[in-house]
């Protein structure tokens, strides 16, 4: 981890350990600086980080304030730390429905921009949230640069695999969201009539280097779902 | 406006007119700040700008790319340039159905921090898109910050308003989502029926001060409304 990663996750657990209000007013970036003994360029990185990710906002020629006033069980839509780590406070539980190695559609070639020579491995799984039915999960990864899963590592998180295990850089990502009814099969296995309200999310996660791994499809359970967006430059 | 502000008008007209595709090299920071004959450094901040709203990505040691990557129709979560802007390709109509003075609720005073010696504009009004209805939003704005409103801006675009007659410097918000079913008054005023489904939003948005002044109740028609989220640091 580089340094300014870990002035990045001390912030934001000091924030959090210490329950600070919105617009609390936090330490100078020099006296940050002369704390961590790094430059003030380092100080700079890290809090522009923060801001990206609404831990806090920067007010020109005033300072640095504590933003996160998230409400609780709201999931991000802005970020994938996962289910696992984003609602660690709920007990979050997967059943895999489905692995298996194929050929991309016409729709997943043009969101993983493959050819018809590429594979994808195919994942659907439920995901629960205290015992409750959260929502369904398809996703496809490009075999050339996911290169390997098996059910084992489907089962746990795949983001802590992808990060950890096959080091890849996850960046951004393009989330595109609509409302509309469940199907029959959609219903089943929602726990929920055909008919139903959902949210219907897609979302193509892309590395550093702006090629897309990820293109995944959720449907989430309308009565145990919530989200949250912090936007910044709004 | 100032010098950064217009190279980033200048950098997302420039993607937009020649159609840019995602991963387009843009120019180095060097050459743009000869360009403009600016400094690298108002440069990098141009950039930050842009990747911040999603129009770029930045690879370190190698470049900046383009990144806007929109599907037509969406409605950006993350941007309240009011619909008037965001959705200018499409006819977006407005009907004001009711513009008042009034006490805040419990709720309104926790979202906008405000106490019961405040006032707030209350505004509620119907959407329409290309003549289909959008959505009901009914918003609360601080008397002490938004100081006057009246029915002919309320039937415009009140975004413009704030930005350009009152000069408020909006800066990020706070988004809420969450799927239920319409009830009776929502139906009607949505032109649908009671327990179709919908997208409920609520936002608040805050100055660069960390200031609260905009807290609106968004209920959006299911067949009319897409949406699209950008997300950076995901």
């Amino acid at each position: 981890m580089k340094k300014y990663e870990q002035i990045v996750e001390d912030i934001e657990a000091y924030i959090h350990d210490n329950e600070l209000a919105q617009g609390t007013r936090l330490s100078s970036v020099e006296s940050y600086a002369a704390h961590y003994q790094v430059s003030k360029s380092t100080i700079i990185k890290a809090m522009d980080i923060l801001e990206k990710k609404g831990a806090i906002f920067q007010q020109r020629g005033s300072g640095v304030f504590v933003r996160r006033q998230r409400r609780k069980g709201y999931v991000s839509l802005l970020t994938n730390r996962g289910f696992t780590e984003e609602l660690k406070d709920f007990a979050v539980t997967t059943q895999l429905l489905k692995l298996e190695l194929m050929k991309p559609t016409e729709e997943v070639m043009l969101n993983l921009k493959l050819s018809g020579e590429d594979e994808v491995y195919y994942v659907e799984r439920l995901r629960d949230i205290d015992g409750n039915r959260l929502c369904i999960e398809a996703s496809y990864f490009p075999k050339k640069i996911v290169t390997y899963l098996n059910s084992e590592i489907a089962e746990g998180s795949i983001f802590n695999y992808l990060t950890e295990g096959l080091k890849l850089n996850i960046s951004f990502a393009d989330i595109y969201l609509h409302v509309d009814t469940l199907n029959e099969e959609q219903g089943e296995k929602l726990q929920l009539h055909a008919g139903a309200p959902a949210l219907f999310v897609e979302q193509v996660v892309y590395l550093g280097t702006g090629e897309p791994f990820d293109y995944s499809k959720l449907t989430y359970h309308y009565q145990h779902s919530k989200f949250f967006v912090q936007a910044i430059n709004f």
